[in-house]
């Protein structure tokens, strides 16, 4: 069983592998490699068998599991961080704290068609893959084991993508990382001092200021951060207050999959297909939080969710590593005003897919 | 001038370059690639004057500045993150924080000679590296504007090298890192409940253990950190309390080059030479302290220095930048099993250069 080991000092949380299952030094890869292509992909629609048997699914019609005519898929990562099986058992090592490894991790398969990433969608493909998102979120959440839901997608080598195929993964962990827990304390302690939401603070200020705001349509901002880690990162979040993801509406479900989309259209054309990543902040599992901790109480008013978008441009150096203190060379300014500036309309996409000429597919492409 | 922004939720700081020498999207190597290397290394002996004036070095004889004859040498960075002219000018921003991005950002030349990096050196050429770092670090707080004074390492393109002759950098900065101040809170909140340093608690829990001790010799404790968000990662500190990496004595000078020789030695060695990194977590700049604070009091009985290696084998996905949770496939315990166990001779180091064969030189190298 992994572990999962707090750091004393910095209070991070980290997943440690077991013993039997962990890498030796060749095990990994130490030069930058472009994907692997097997013979063929698993992920394909035709391969279902070559995958776990799928926990969820998008099916059009009456077709049965594990077979042809889905549209979103989600199977359990054959290689998971965590495990779904096994108690918690919290306890103290020495100095150190720690949890079992208990979890889970599954891999939701966004579309039958090799050749389609994100940016590709239509606007119902990009909805079911947010619906999607929100029923995993919903049937994980009602295990109290789970602190968090982490929804994330990597896109690209250097982004940790390990398929090609266009796919998201969804991890449940046993404790809150860090960086969610660091937000929650501020959200908290603003709303403490302000009665109000440090977030609904941030987007007016954004708003009205306007140099940094890439889209603002219905209902859903997108915008430079003011102090992005990253050049080109984007945060996409309700313009309204809303403390929870998973209380999502289909409207609200359909504008983000539109904002969503538009984001990582911009990506691709404006900067030219890089690697990325996104992650959604939710909210905490709240069938997890102790009821009388007073943090349901004040979760709804103080917390708003948000989604990051982070074009993979730069390598990490040590700076950042050994600091937290990141370097980024693009002012979150002129990110937006580049991002804004470009053509997203389907003629341009068009042009970009003619140039880039036709996806190769692996050998034995399922049909 | 660039700008020093703080996220307003983290808290984190970030330099964010001025507009006018902003890249765009077309300055970024989005593929991975070797280091570019030019026609001729201008950190190689005999090309002084491709670098601007240095601002310090370690000579033997009465040689003059900025001549051959050096054993190592700093100049500074002719790209700094950060200028050394101007004034802090810390105001708000709407809801935000910022200060003017001044700073100093130099590049230490550990060595002459091209063929070579830490791994290779002598002792002598070792505590020499040492050296600079401190008298750097002497020089650059008596700036009262420089809170934090960074020193740190990195070797290999994919951990951010630009250059391949081998280096290190030294940036001064006016706000404390992240991860320093997340650091000295934890310190002073242990020392508050226990009047004990946490490191010293925590170093005598590894050394009583030992499952995670790689060496532990002449004063200076090397382990694999019990939550290492990396594979391999290391920690070297000192074994008795030791706040300050300034005060270090010439014996404690040259322990440390020899702990930390030992260390990249095990790295390259047991690893297949990775790429790493490595950053001095060293106290804040005493002088930029406010004498009323509080915190000088403290400070020499709470804090402990510490020196961390972090080889590079891993992409990190969006699961880690964007929560800050990491997955660490080798438990700290197998990594400590695997470094100790390496052998360091001076044999094995020299069969280890005949299999790699001889260091290819640029071309027009000067001699």
């Amino acid at each position: 069983m992994a572990q999962v080991r707090r750091d004393p000092i910095i209070g991070r949380w980290v997943i440690v592998e077991e013993r039997e299952k962990s890498f030796g030094p060749a095990d990994y890869e130490k030069e930058p490699h472009m994907l692997k292509q097997g013979a063929v992909c698993q992920f394909c629609s035709g391969r279902e068998s070559q995958t776990p048997p799928e926990v969820d699914a998008i099916r059009p019609g009456a077709y049965a599991p594990n077979a042809v005519g889905w549209l979103t898929r989600v199977v359990p990562n054959k290689f998971p961080a965590l495990r779904i099986e096994g108690d918690l058992d919290r306890r103290g090592v020495g100095l150190y704290d720690m949890t079992n490894g208990v979890g889970a991790h599954e891999v939701l398969i966004e579309t039958p068609d090799h050749s389609k990433n994100f940016a590709d969608y239509s606007v119902e493909e990009a909805v079911n893959v947010i619906k999607l998102y929100q029923s995993r979120s919903a049937s994980l959440s009602r295990d109290k084991r789970f602190k968090y839901i982490m929804i994330f997608k990597n896109y690209g080598q250097s982004a940790g993508a390990s398929v090609e195929h266009a796919h998201s993964q969804i991890i449940a962990t046993p404790v809150n990382p860090i960086r969610i827990s660091r937000k929650l304390e501020a959200f908290r302690e603003h709303f403490k001092r302000k009665e109000r939401c440090l977030f609904c603070d941030l987007l007016q200020f954004e708003r009205q200021d306007g140099s940094r705001i890439v889209r603002d349509e219905g209902g859903f901002v997108t915008f430079a951060p003011y102090a992005s880690r990253f050049p080109f990162e984007l945060m996409i979040a309700p313009r309204d207050h809303r403390f929870s993801f998973a209380e999502l509406s289909r409207h609200e479900a359909e504008s983000l999959a539109k904002a969503l989309k538009d984001a990582l259209l911009r990506v691709r054309l404006g900067l030219g297909d890089p690697p990325f990543n996104f992650v959604l902040h939710a909210e905490p599992n709240l069938h997890a939080l102790p009821r009388r901790s007073g943090y349901w109480d004040t979760l709804r008013d103080d917390f708003h969710w948000q989604l990051i978008v982070y074009p993979r441009l730069t390598p990490v150096a040590g700076f950042e590593w050994g600091t937290g203190f990141y370097i980024n060379s693009t002012p979150p300014e002129e990110a937006a005003r580049h991002l804004r500036a470009v053509d997203v309309s389907d003629a341009a996409l068009a042009a970009w897919r003619a140039a880039r000429g036709p996806r190769r597919q692996p050998a034995g492409q399922a049909t």
